[in-house]
């Protein structure tokens, strides 16, 4: 089969590549239906991240099992599945306390940009859908396997709550999702700190109430403005770099919270500093996993439509 | 009158001050009942924190009030109350939220050490006590005023639940109080860290169900090791170093949460560590007034003793 390997900065090439076979008796093999580029592989095909050796690329997937290992159970041939980033077996203290991604046998995902893919602790890791999706909610469908889990955690870890004041540092497509999620989550307001008018006009759309424009100090003093001197309850950081995290944490009230999932580059937190602010830190690896059933219904009942967030489809080769 | 007043590291001096007068209309005066140490004094007196001018000690009291100003209206002179280091209008959003060491009006109190003390913000600021304790209650009531509020703080802010792990990182007077505090919130296990034979022998008295003497990696081994490899659900941090921070963080488990209240010095975080340690953040300076209703009741029903943590009595001069 072919699929897309990373060999270095801005070298991707899609190539010959060995199918992928069972090799644990927990593992599934399944037959790509959908895969996309994560806003995390930009790091290193823009040379901020090393790699070790050439990496087979795509973690965001789903598709129908075509064969399962010998003690696989719940996962059967035939079911169209979706699994997140990270394999975890769901049954260990981690995964039990809703923190998959921190599954005590965790392991990475990656060669999703091809025909066929392994998947470990099948069991553990893949959420069938009630069916095969119809080709116009694939798109929504495959959302759910990273960008929208990360956006929802995002939410969840800033402690969303309705009618709470949010804010959304960053308005790439987990932004977009941070907005979506918080909607969900029954926020009075939400608003989205964009400079593309393109995904304004889809933070909108997903349930923003105010788009910000402003960066960095000016962009914290327009969320004082809007919150009469007092700061945002809950705010997203989906970025990842230092200026985007202290834009988030400055924008949050004493007391509010800071969910950030955009992995973090040269962030450097300064004690004293933080602890002065009184803001609640919570992030990391989204735990996709624990949020796959809900989200997946939300889209099979049609009631949400994150597939709008990719904006360009195209054949694998 | 004579108080303390701080010159330079180990510069401390008994002189003369002008007695403090009513200068706003929100203000008491309040002959002092006791006073302490902080151990957050230390750090100037050690040198490792600059100080502007001489400046006088003392931010922890009680005692009975003398004076009020033209507006104060719930306190009254004859009353024995109690304040804590921030002075906070109480009425503010910070305030309301919860976070009144964050107040929109916050001022520092200083120079408790010292027969007189003017406290801004009185309504705001000053609890009453339901009257004047009686000698062997003093302590205890002293302690509300900063560090049985810190370390009640540190154990709410790390989210402390019935038939949590609980670990505490410090076995100064806060984290002792961490001790105590969580045991009050109901811990099934509190792990103190702890070196000093006297300390360890507190943390007993106070709750600590185990004590573990290894600092650092070997520390966090033994946590580990105490709780099946998954690490603490709480984890209170009462040093404010990088070494205790690292240590806090390292101890907790992927979804539990680090209550900070040691003031950082010289603590960077790494942003990419601490996203993968999947730990809940807060802390900061503890807004005691929230807890003080509540501590001065339990102390007043002898059903808690943190006075037991002042280890020397002395008079002022």
């Amino acid at each position: 089969m072919r699929g897309t390997v990373l060999y270095g900065p801005r070298d991707i090439r899609f190539e010959e590549r060995a199918e992928p076979k069972i090799m644990n008796p927990t593992d599934a093999i399944i037959r790509m239906a959908a895969t996309c580029v994560c806003g995390s592989d930009l790091w290193p095909y823009r040379g901020i991240q090393a790699i070790a050796q050439p990496t087979p690329m795509g973690h965001e997937y789903c598709g129908i099992v075509e064969e399962v290992g010998s003690v696989v159970k719940s996962i059967k041939p035939g079911q169209f599945v979706i699994g997140s980033f990270f394999a975890s077996d769901n049954t260990c203290p981690h995964c039990h306390a809703g923190y998959q991604t921190s599954c005590q046998h965790k392991e990475f995902v990656g060669g999703a940009q091809a025909p066929l893919l392994r998947v470990p602790l099948a069991d553990g890791t893949l959420v069938a859908a009630p069916g095969v999706p119809p080709d116009d909610l694939l798109p929504s469908i495959l959302a759910c396997s990273d960008v929208l889990g990360t956006g929802w955690f995002a939410a969840a870890a800033a402690n969303v709550n309705p009618d709470a004041t949010v804010v959304v540092v960053g308005d790439g497509a987990v932004g977009l999702m941070g907005v979506l999620s918080a909607k969900q989550m029954g926020a009075g307001r939400i608003v989205a700190m964009s400079r593309h008018p393109t995904r304004q006009k889809l933070a909108l759309e997903f349930g923003a109430t105010h788009i910000v424009t402003e960066r960095g100090d000016e962009g914290v003093d327009r969320i004082k403005q809007l919150s009469n001197g007092v700061g945002a309850d809950s705010v997203l950081e989906c970025v990842g770099t230092e200026e985007s995290m202290m834009q988030a944490i400055h924008c949050t009230r004493p007391g509010g919270s800071v969910g950030y999932v955009g992995v973090p580059h040269g962030v450097e937190l300064d004690g004293q500093e933080l602890f002065y602010t009184h803001v609640h830190l919570h992030g990391g690896p989204a735990p996709v996993r624990q949020y796959l059933p809900k989200l997946i219904n939300l889209v099979w009942e049609r009631k949400i439509n994150p597939g709008k967030v990719f904006d360009l489809t195209l054949p694998l080769d």
